[in-house]
């Protein structure tokens, strides 16, 4: 249910608004009741109407068409989501007026220490001093560092459906850190909407297959966040899968207990943990979580489950891999960062079927 | 953008919330500024919280269990959308309190002549005397009667996607009444919930069939509204196809041009006829339109297209089955029949991907 | 079953093996028991192993590496299955040495009048002599010179589909010329495998769109073939859509019948016509083909209904476009070319589910 | 390439030959040179010509008609196929003449030890005499012991999947019995053809979700296949997952390598073991597979990667679990009982796109 809120709290500006995660910043702001789209970017399309690009946004009014970056009126902005690729954005953040807040879904700032960075992404960070400022947005966990920060570092897909339920498993010293392995599962439209062969319907369709085995951009980020919480480096094994379906995201853990901790334990630390948090649920004991029952959400679901093999657990996580997993949580951030509500725009329920 | 909206203006009893038109008037409700639900019905699972048959909605908060229509407290009720399987329904609309006002999603009070009814549906109509004072709440056709309805009758989806183009064209003798033909794909969701072996997964996926060819419920349906509008008795050829996919429904209607008509008349008459209605998008020359693009939305595009015939045109039509096919459009009645804006609650865009 | 079969026939170049119907062409032969896979062609590609364009026929025994077509030795070939793209097939058809036998499976021959080509594919044809002695591969409708050709143009997929329930229908004037109005709906593969952005899995899933509309090229060939079966000029309403699906095409012809002809009249002379067809099914009364049913295979199944509208019929059509309606019926023609029966390799039933 | 082979051998029952595994063995079957369908059972669907059950199968010519397991003439046969239900095939099994070679594809003979059976399946077991003669057909591993068994079980999919790699490396020693970890993922047709709601398409179309976490039945078989190859008591962590697509599975095993062992040594050990083995695949190094290249054949593809996790590898194994996972696999075992080559009628290359 609604409420009446406060009318205009600020200006958007949604740079890079022609791949999938710039349009669901739209699509989510298109009910958002504060914060207003200003402009699109878009260099290659620059020019075109918004609805152009996507069509189906045709229904939004007042859609201010593509332009270049260059182009923005940057006094006319309060805010700016930055959906570009990864590579590109250090220098575009860099370039942005101070007033300007930022959410940059990029991988670019994820990553505290640069010389990771350049280990994973293949160059040199172009931007180190501001990557010391950049808030890291998880945001249940790092509610507080995201309300006062300028700069927030959207987290990956990935790296968020693993964190939610382990960080705090980790912190408290629930689980072990060695030997957690992650077999995860995404939609299709992780990949992006560039065209390449191997996301064609016909390749993609009714077929599964694990790529990036052994070495997926996102491990460090998960690793970073979990050697946080167990104050001791942690390494995982992490096994990505693209699915034959457009959205969502399952992350299957599999972690061993610390000596003397049951499933029960696992279960009400998560849900103590969670116990306040609009996003996140635990489901009841015995039920796995399916995708389905998150998309178009910014909801996690999170089952627990005994492992067969004594001493273990199973942990199940997913998510709508372009909203909490990509554009919903960066709304979610820029609320907090403007002192809203974090839910603001949020409660739409799956679209089920 | 929500603006401030009145508080709760009724409460609200949804009967049959088990199958999918249940489900989608809940999610679509759950951001409602003006209606509460207040009771599910659901006989077969009545005592069941309602997560249990649709868990992606345990995120809406205070949903009352499923109980038995007789167990429903009427005085505490003002409206009610009746989900039910068609031949069930006349008798519990029959059964209501006066005041409650309804929206009949099934097929029962649709044909204003009772003996088609009985003809198509394979037995008597058990209310009669009810079947006079329903309103047809095709909404952007017959807006100020459904105001004043007090029992609307909610339109199929293949009516409503064939009658939204043609009852204008038909009205103003730009087409002609004979030879008009329709092919019509749907998704699969407009079959149901129930467990049918021609709507498993491995039956359905990856193919595409035609049924009821010759003789589809549908049929007298889109004529009663087709007649009415030339003012001479229509009959359609009307093929249904079943297609891979969830949601969403095209009619493809190849139709004869009057004499001296152009395909710039039809598409001038339908951009007036709609101009001031939000839900109806006539699209630009040229594009067609795609299930994709109203996925989850209330929303009709239509596109018109010159035939390599001459003297015909191409008018294709897409709505999403459950949404302005079924418990949107039904929304959308019940905005009219308390008083508030049609739009209300129903602003979603499309999700895409 | 199978039975014992003469060795091999025909030593045998693809050219252009890196698209579907290439891959398709392939896959087949690997259980033809008279034609050798000699050469494959392919000149982005060339000096790949054929497995790294299409890793799932690694399991296919001593397959040449992908060379360019200059660098084929057409001393050692006997034949070829052309899978060129439209335009650039004329010019490599002329530069081949007169021994080989060619089944071209682009559209750079179908069209008997050079001038539609121009017209319709946007550009001079370039062979036009060649043209003059090209068979148009039809295979049931068109035997006998197939087995006696040199070169022969194999059918488009939806004029497959179409041509051959329609053609008996019209050459024994059962059905009118006029009015005839055909609703299509392919399978994605039938547009390419190269990177497109409208064929990406995330914007073609669970959704469908027409396209083409009223100037689709594969119209001229159906009114080509149409047109000589009535004896006079035929011109058809056809509207292509695009199916979530790989595989799988179905056509819906919306036709008038003769004077006093009845839906049974039509059947009768289906069934007559294609008795002693192995790969033509005339369905039984009142059931619709499905796509599904004929996936992998070369089969076409058709259906025959009487329409609502009183004289008219509705006959549904189905292939799979990549087999019927591509490389299985070019390779029911090269087996006549070679006095092979024409089902040698094609037994494969449909992959259910 | 066929070659000539002998005419029939065998005469062939097919038992419940109306869910998904028999309508397997029948299509497999319309291309095998030596086993020729003579007779089909559906107790419920007795009497209905089998194209009423599966109507893609009209085109295999000469079918029988569904019968009652009772009225089959079984001094006319042969060999059976069992793909009956779990529970009810015991019985079945036991009442057949001595001279009937079967394959049971269901659960009910895999477990030698009938304790388990009773664990697992919820039932004493009531054939524990004949349990001892059944011989286990995992086919490349138990070639000798199934060309001369009477009763062979059928080996199920996951099980399958995951004993091709996995057994091959416990035997040598080469990986440790501890804290092996499997994520499977199985396309839908797994689930059977009956009509559940959970299988529907709208259900089970772009979703992901875990099913019978920490407690699925093919974990005793799996178990056991890799305890007899350890030499030692094996428990394994095992989650099934139901992917949004027909045919294809995949199962991610993650194991501990011993001590000195490396990657290299786990490719040369298995590319040895199954180097003589049609269709088992050892992947290039770094080539992840793709349940899309072997579907709707008998191949396993399997990759072998170095895990982050030092001391560990991944390795990921796929098949068509209808197939290799079922009727393929079921097929290739009766060839060895009839001292056939295994691959005979097995030879068809993956449907792709």
């Amino acid at each position: 249910m609604a409420s009446a809120l406060p009318t205009t709290t600020a200006r958007i500006a949604v740079l890079g608004a022609s791949g999938y995660t710039g349009e669901e910043v739209v699509r989510l702001l298109s009910l958002h009741p504060s914060f207003t789209i200003s402009a699109l970017t878009g260099d290659r399309q620059a020019g075109k109407p918004f609805y152009e690009v996507f069509p189906h946004l045709m229904t939004v009014p007042q859609m201010p068409a593509l332009k270049k970056i260059d182009d923005v009126e940057w006094k006319d902005i309060d805010a700016a989501f930055c959906c570009l690729p990864h590579a590109t954005t250090q220098e575009v953040i860099a370039s942005l007026p101070a007033h300007i807040k930022v959410v940059d879904l990029s991988a670019d700032f994820r990553l505290r220490d640069v010389s990771l960075y350049a280990e994973w992404y293949g160059g040199e960070h172009k931007a180190p001093e501001i990557q010391k400022e950049v808030v890291y947005g998880l945001t249940e966990l790092h509610r507080q560092e995201v309300a006062n920060a300028q700069i927030v570092a959207n987290p990956g897909c990935y790296p968020t459906s693993v964190q939610i339920p382990l960080i705090p498993l980790l912190r408290s010293g629930l689980i072990l850190t060695e030997d957690i392995i992650i077999d995860a599962k995404s939609g299709i439209s992780g990949a992006g909407r560039s065209a390449k062969q191997n996301l064609l319907y016909c390749e993609a369709a009714e077929g599964v297959n694990a790529y990036g085995v052994g070495r997926h951009r996102h491990m460090p980020e998960i690793e970073q966040g979990l050697s946080d919480a167990a104050g001791s480096q942690v390494r995982v094994s992490f096994t990505p899968h693209l699915m034959p379906m457009s959205r969502g995201m399952e992350s299957a853990c599999y972690v061993k207990l610390a000596q003397g901790v049951t499933i029960a334990d696992l279960r009400s630390a998560l849900e103590g943990r969670y116990k306040d948090d609009t996003f996140i649920h635990i489901l009841p004991e015995g039920q796995a979580p399916f995708t389905h029952h998150v998309r178009g959400t910014n909801y996690c679901h999170i089952g627990i489950f005994e492992d067969r093999l004594p001493g273990r657990a199973i942990i199940l996580s997913v998510i709508d891999n372009l909203v909490k997993g990509a554009s919903g949580q960066a709304i979610q951030n820029m609320n907090l960062m403007f002192g809203l509500p974090e839910e603001t725009g949020l409660l739409q329920q799956a679209l089920y079927p």
